[in-house]
Formats: structure tokens, sequence, C-alpha cells
């Protein structure tokens, strides 16, 4: 999916969220259980429900390996249920990757030929040889983690250099050598509030995917202020507060009204530039 | 398996070498292929053939992801055919994984509860509540990236703050108050040479695991001769050099014989501290 059919389907549905699959088998609801692949049944449920009020998924693999076999065959089942029933939805396989050339390689056949997903998530840390290898690929992108939602990013993504430039603006800026704004974006969190200011100042015309909304405490109204560009340039995720608001037999149908509510709020901000 | 264990198992087999089982079904021998699990065939002939040389083995994750729950099934079987057999040897897993806490806790799950592995390779860029997680399960091990064997190692690693360090020496420093060198070691890779200098004025007594001797040119006695401690410090790691030394039947008694020169190297290597 390129730029401007992600725009579109903003335009169209008048959202600009990613619901996160961050599906965790100890908390969806028990009378999943007995089904034969109970992640995946959870999974469908939820697709169905929230899918008119979201244009992205993003499945953290993490939630999937720590199930191990059992755990990537759910994965690749969501991926092939997106891919078929809801072709429309860009699907984010979050996933955090990045390694020496020839292994960022491998990683990159799997989302991108194995599993045909759109977008993956990848480190910085190991820089550009790692990083590339996910950019060879027609269509698809690289989602680059910047400044992250969670405390730990004080520790090392704020490091001013010699320079005066902080870390995560040196990841914005050197990787901009890499790819345009047509085969990248940044994962910037919802928590990081004003920072979209200084963001918007070296990536002016980048989507970002924006975690940290509802369970981490970020404010969609901030990120908007500050983030939006004239073709919307967020993508902003929630997973705990959308997949588990409701933990009965009812969860689906709750998960689309929270959803719901989501997009409403958001049709709302997209007032601005639509 | 904790660190006296780890310098025990060094001084009886005279080895700090890591087979790196980087299994790629493209690059196994072509008789395999007929086997009900190639990848699996392959690394139980590898590690039978090699073990008296070495005393870790590191499958790198991306291999396995790249097919899927094939893959996945291969790397459980390879890790417990490891426990099972060769229960002196050192497991990591080189995932490179970090994420925000509640997600890191998953992979850390996966990692040292549901398959007993000994390490997992870390990210830090996401700072300490992504790296801590790892760090709760009594004697297992975080080898966290501090400064890579690959080019793009310069592009952050390297950058110099206002202070004059440099954010992978920030990195070993800024971790040491997450945990101590009896449950962390670094990745440091063998390319960087007189790096390794700088490296022990920060972190005189951690072990290192290092990548990039072999098929990146990385120079074993360069190594040793900046990086070795009195408990040896080192886990040097190859991957290609040695598992596919020869792609055809006799690929295992190949393997087995180059890791016997490298373990006959470091042999040489620990006469200054043995």
């Amino acid at each position: 999916m390129n730029k401007q059919q992600l725009f579109e389907n903003i335009k169209r549905k008048k959202s600009f969220l990613c619901v996160g699959l961050d599906t965790d088998i100890k908390k969806i609801p028990e009378h999943l259980l007995k089904e034969d692949d109970p992640i995946f049944a959870f999974n469908k449920a939820i697709i169905d429900a929230t899918a008119p009020y979201c244009i992205a998924y993003k499945p953290n693999l993490a939630f999937y390996e720590s199930m191990g076999v059992k755990g990537w065959t759910a994965f690749e089942k969501t991926a092939q249920y997106l891919k078929t029933n809801h072709p429309d939805q860009f699907i984010i396989a979050d996933a955090k990757r990045g390694d020496i050339g020839n292994t960022s390689a491998m990683y990159a056949r799997t989302f991108f030929e194995e599993l045909d997903i759109d977008a993956v998530t990848v480190a910085p840390y190991m820089g550009e040889d790692s990083v590339t290898p996910f950019l060879t690929y027609e269509g698809k992108w690289v989602i680059l983690l910047a400044l992250t939602s969670n405390k730990g990013s004080h520790d090392f993504q704020l490091t001013t250099d010699a320079e005066g430039e902080r870390l995560f603006e040196k990841v914005l800026r050197k990787s901009q050598e890499w790819a345009d704004d047509e085969s990248m974006m940044y994962v910037v969190g919802a928590t990081q509030g004003r920072m979209f200011e200084d963001i918007r100042k070296i990536a002016p015309n980048h989507f970002l995917l924006v975690p940290g909304i509802g369970a981490q405490g970020g404010s969609l109204e901030e990120v908007c202020r500050y983030g939006m560009t004239r073709e919307c340039g967020l993508i902003v995720n929630s997973s705990r507060a959308i997949i588990y608001a409701d933990k009965g037999e009812t969860f689906a149908k709750t998960a689309g009204e929270e959803a719901r509510k989501v997009q409403q709020q958001m049709e709302e901000q997209l007032k601005a530039i639509l």
C-alpha cells in the first residue's frame, strides 16, 4: 500500500486508528479457550468488529512468539485473514527487528515475501545496513523507532551530541538518507506530547506510528495539535483499551464500540485538514 | 548457567568458541532436503560434530522465523536437543529483542520459561524498562548490543555526546545500573579491534559476545590481546565459516574440523591466563 492509498483510506473512513493485536492467551475471554486456535478466534472476532473504524492492524510479535509454534500459526492465520477479508487494512508487524545486513534480509523476506505484510517496525541502533534490506520491497514500509512511548526512552534517545542534536533527531535525519516518506515512517510515542513539534521540523511529511494512547496515557488531541500534517501523517495505535475493554462473551461488540468512540474523536480532529 | 560455570567449561574445553546456528534452508547440503525437518537434521549433525570444541551455540532467530511455523519448530527442537544431549552448552537466542516493559516480559517468558535458553541478545535503544524484564530470571543472561560488527554501527553507536561519551560507552555504563556482570554481557564486534581497550575501561569483568570472526573479517588474536580478562571474558562466535565450510555429504565432519582449528587457536590464546 502506498502513501496515497493510505491517505485515501483515512479520508474515506474518517479514521487514522490502528488496532494493536497484542493478543495474550491469559487475557482473552475464557469461553474462547475451547476453540482449536483461541488466539486466532479472538483476533478474527476483534477484526470483524473493529474494521469499520480503523485503517490498520498491528500484531506485536512478542505476544505470538511467547506461544511458540502455536503462536506463529495464529499470527500467520491472522495476517492471511486480513489480506483476504479486509484487503484495505494496512498490516504492521510490530517486531522491532534489526540485525546485520544478511540477517535483516532474512527478516525482510519473512514479513514482506512470505507473509505479504505492509510494514515492519525496525530498531535503529545497528544503523544503515541493518535497515536498508527492508527497503528493497516496492510498496512496503519500514517503521523506524525514533522516540518511543516508554519511560526508558529517556535513557538513550534523548542523549544530546556535541552539536546539540538529540539521538532521536539524528535517527530521523540520518535515516532520510536511506529512504523518503514513501517507504519510511517513524514510531513516536503519544506520551511525548510537544516533542511532535520538534519531530515535524525534521520529518514534516512522514507518517508517524503513534503508540501510547489509552493504557499508556497519551493524549490524542495533543498528538494531533503538534503532529498532524495535511495528509494526516498519523497512524495512532490503541491496543489494550480496545481489545480488552470487555472480557466476557460480548468482547468483540464492546471492542467495536470502543474503536468507534476513538474513530469519532479522530473524525473531529480530521476536520482541521479535510 | 552462572559465570563461574561458564568459565569452568572454558577451562575444561580450552575453548571460548560459540558456533552460530544461522541455518538457511538455501545453504544446507542438498541431501538433507529429503529429511522431515532438514533444518533440525542439519543442526543436530553440526552440534554433534562441533560440541567437543565449543562452549556455546547461538541460533539467530531471523533464520528460523524466515521459515514461519516450520522454522519455529526447528528452533524449538534444536534448543531441546541441546538441553538434553549437550547440557553443558550455553545457549544464546540471538534475537535482538527489546520493547516496552510488558512486551519485553512476553519475550523473556518465551526464551527463559518456555524454552529454558541461557541468554538472549537485546537491543538497548528503548532503555531500561525494555531490558529489565529479561533480568528477573535467576541464572539467565541479557546480552546487550553495545558495539556491533557491521558497517552501520558507525551511524549511531559512535555518536559522541556533549560530555565526550560515545553512545556505546553510555550503553555500557548506564546498563550497569540495571545489572552486574553475573547476569549481563555485551555484544562487541570483532571488527572493532582496539575498541576493546576502551570497552574494558568501562566493563573490565563482563563477558563479551564477539561476532565478526571469520566471514566478517575480525581477528581473534587482536580481540584477545585487547579484550581477554583473567576469567577469559570472551565468547567468540563463528557461524558461516564453520557451518558452511563444506556443502557436501561430509558437511558435519568438516564443520567439526573447522571448529577444532578455531579451538586450537583459542587454546593458544588461553595460555596467557590459564
